[in-house]
């Protein structure tokens, strides 16, 4: 069997010109970045802004399991597969961080025969983009602790400071630090601590914003801590949003790549589905939308958690709701939520299958709750039994969903024509009537309630008495009107990741209301939510090399 | 008078390829970083091999004052100039850090007519080398902390690590911290710091490794800290020299781009000259004496300290020695060597001159000394007066040493056309018998005795008694033979920054020595040598911006 990275090295890439050409871009809208990356100019997506949208196809899942159920496999292969079958598609993605690459993961982008090329690059730096975010963000904060340190007239509580720094690394002791240590001439001592890059507000708002002014805009609106008296202190009061601004120009520019079959696709921004919103950048999705009849794009986590945040935060911002959902299941998943143990996947269990199922059917429920046509892509597995993917087609079936089989991972863009031409078919058949779960006029606590009670399916929300005083408070600064941004479990339609399958009667508890008001919603923290990652024992690093001629030793 | 970033953005930039081509480089060496700025293959650099070497100009200073006495815009100017008398000239220099950036400097592209271009994205990100250097550091520093958290196999102790953290900022709140705090599954708590990411030894071993295969082993003699036994650990202890060589396997391409003139300038690292040796990588300037028949390179801060540098640590790396070497004075600095104060420089006072010439004297000297040919080079201010300019000419000319005004700033490669002849001739007319100032084979002690008595003009080297103690254990790791990296105030040939002029009699203490064994050096501390700078009251960062159609605002 090939890794990734083997299959990946033995293909022939196009130039990046060729790809941009199939979807009628020239030379000239590029910004080339060696010979296989580009970052699309300004003046393009001006110029791009006159055309119409193509249809727009979310691929979400049921909740993962610790292994992922292969969305991003699958939306990589969905992608190819329409253009095999002739419709012109391009690929809205997220761009992997550096930090799961190094630590646990390898590589993020696709695997098997559905990959995204050149996936070392995509996989190491890039084009940047990470990087300026984070400099963008410790900038901010340099610039902070310098206002602090030089007299501090804007009179920031250093106790109450909110903003905090980052590295694109999985670095456990940077978790809680303090800093400004060693006298009065190295700065202020203060707690502070490092987040994962991908979990920066900064990052939120470059997937959210519609084009640079905008982008400042936002910038200029994040709240970084209080005064003594309690007011919030925003990036604009201590006027450094242009430098900010200026730091990401090139970042906020969308980066074109390709497909093993040379299907276009734009890879760009990647924020955490569980401290933000969890999918690539408006301005790529919308780029992709003016250039493609079709595009491909996946939500972070499960349909209820990136998929909801998709539908309810990037939605809105985008102006432009799916033509149709396509939900990723897995058999060994299914029989996860049905309760048989990680170590007996690979042993047929129809029954189990069958009672795992509710998970999905949930799913599809809510997904059909936002007026959406939905398609269930079974993603295959070598162990999968004839018999459970015949039980599982004839459940949806039941309940009148259409569900394909796919094989992106094994056989390419031939692997997802059945699921392609299942998803056209629905597109030209059914009209998708979107609205979102809740209203923007309702306050925070009842959006909060109505995603638990309609999409989760919980009984109550309990709100922590921090989060109770929160709720008064934010009304005070007028920011409950706001959309919320859910921070839960991706494992489980509840705050427990031990309850599989479909629970019931459960409880979610509030712990904590983090307000991103550059990015402009509101984090409801459910649990505990890690926001900078560690590494494991052996991390990825350890295989990692490079060969005499510079090429990637390790990445897979 | 225009500013530099109005000169910069009036200019029509040549494309890349088209600068490419003046020094005889094809579209198939290039790895376009959009259309004005280029990566150098790593086979180009083997089919480079080949080819003769050009003649090496190295431009370095007297003291300088704390504006510095433009010797970044002389190197530039003087490229250009080289250009228009016909001869192929390339230029090779450092690239900017952003925390100077955002910080005090704005910039530091040359200066006027003679500057780099694109000079905002030379400025901003470039072409990601120091956000790869940041990112490769800190990747050691996570894998090393996880390594302590996950069962500490190699005993190492965390009041004995040495390897710090950086960020490309100025950040004087990151100086001292606490890391690894929260609780056990936080990390393990220590002290750390964290240096700007031109003082990472990660920088200093990218522009002294000849390829990548020299990079990685370099990366793997990195000691990182010691046992609870006092054994050094260095980073191939850890297993990881591999991950960060991947990490690096860009960053290591010499970066092309271009002056206002076209001239071709190799931009590529940037090591800081106090605590590392303070000039653009090997790699640079090997690939420019391969394309041009002359090289112009710089040295950081004065002869004494970036100079000797130069000349005893990169060029046995570089193996190649300047075949002349030009110092740039400016009438100001000379005044205030002869003390004239500060707030007095615009005014005529051609005895303060001739009493600071004895400054420039000694650096003359020092050349001379190492057999190499010396050109002096007056980077003429506006408040110069023809009076001083004479007498600083004769005073050359009593020492027999050529001298020529130069004016790039305000007039561009017309203004160093006088310099250009001057240093042809002297090249053509005078051969380099190039010496180190001290032999490998010497000690640590007797090294910087050496280099203290026989460069700077002191009387006496006197051991703090750590460093007395660490001279003795690094004779037992045997280190005691390696370079020394001098880490001196830049004011003064003294350590002590009010002695300008020509100091006598005086006496150097040696604080500490800090290894560098991935660079391949003992760093020499003297006084309080700054790692991390701080931001000043009213940063750059506040007027910077960016304009409706993306350009920058605000860089200087």
């Amino acid at each position: 069997m090939k890794t990734d990275i083997e299959i990946s090295q033995a293909i022939d890439l196009l130039p990046i010109k060729k790809v941009a050409q199939s979807i009628d871009l020239t030379n000239n809208d590029l910004e080339l970045f060696g010979k296989y990356k580009a970052k699309i100019d300004f003046s393009t997506i001006q110029r791009l802004s006159k055309n119409q949208e193509g249809k727009l196809i979310l691929v979400t899942s049921i909740n993962p399991t610790p292994a992922g159920e292969g969305k991003s496999t699958v939306t990589i292969g969905l992608g190819d597969a329409l253009n095999l079958i002739g419709k012109k598609t391009v690929i809205a993605l997220r761009e992997p961080s550096l930090g799961p690459v190094m630590g646990i993961k390898g590589g993020a982008t696709g695997g098997g025969y559905a990959q995204l090329l050149p996936m070392e690059e995509i996989n190491l730096h890039f084009t940047g983009d990470m990087h300026a975010i984070t400099t963008a963000n410790n900038a901010l904060s340099a610039l902070l602790d310098n206002h602090i340190q030089q007299g501090n007239e804007l009179g920031i509580d250093v106790r109450r400071i909110i903003w905090k720094r980052v590295v694109d690394l999985n670095d456990r002791a940077l978790r809680h630090v303090n800093v400004g240590l060693g006298g009065p001439t190295q700065g202020m001592p203060r707690e502070d601590g490092f987040d994962i890059t991908v979990a920066s507000e900064i990052m939120a708002i470059l997937c959210l914003a519609a084009d640079l002014e905008d982008l400042k805009f936002r910038l200029g609106n994040i709240v970084i801590g209080y005064t003594f008296d309690r007011e919030p202190v925003s990036v604009s009061d201590l006027g450094v949003q242009g430098a900010l601004t200026l730091l990401l120009k090139e970042a906020i520019k969308p980066n074109l790549v390709q497909t093993i079959y040379g299907t276009a696709a734009f890879i760009h921004g990647g924020p955490f589905a569980n401290i933000a919103h969890g999918c690539n950048s408006i301005i790529a999705t919308k780029t992709a939308l003016k250039l493609g009849d079709y595009v491909v794009t996946e939500a972070g986590f499960g349909a209820d958690l990136g998929g909801e945040k998709f539908l309810d935060i990037k939605v809105p911002n985008l102006k432009k709701a799916p033509d149709a959902v396509v939900i990723v299941a897995t058999i060994r998943a299914l029989k996860m939520h049905g309760g048989v143990d990680k170590k007996e996947l690979n042993t047929e269990d129809v029954s189990a299958m069958a009672k795992g199922f509710s998970n999905l059917q949930k799913h599809i429920e809510n997904i059909k709750s936002y007026g959406l046509p939905v398609v269930v892509a079974i993603n295959e597995f070598i162990n999968d039994s004839e018999n459970e993917i015949v039980a599982l087609r004839e459940l949806c079936q039941s309940i009148d969903v259409p569900v394909e089989l796919t094989s992106v991972w094994e056989k390419g863009a031939q692997g997802g024509v059945a699921l392609a031409k299942r998803v056209t078919q629905v597109i030209e058949e059914q009209t998708a009537d979107f609205k979102t779960i809740y209203q923007n006029g309702m306050n925070l606590e009842d959006k909060i309630k109505t995603i638990v009670t309609k999409i989760y399916g919980g009984n109550h929300v309990v709100f922590s008495k921090k989060a109770r005083n929160q709720l008064a408070t934010f009304e005070k600064y007028g920011w409950d009107r706001l959309p919320v941004c859910m921070a839960k479990t991706q494992y489980s339609l509840s705050d427990d990741p031990q309850k599989l399958g479909r629970p019931v009667g459960f409880t979610i508890t509030i712990r904590e209301l983090v307000p991103k008001i550059g990015a402009g919603f509101i984090v409801a923290l459910t649990g505990d939510v890690m926001t900078m990652p560690g590494l494991p024992k052996k991390p990825a690093a350890l295989n990692m090399d490079v060969d005499k001629d510079g090429n990637a030793i390790g990445l897979f």
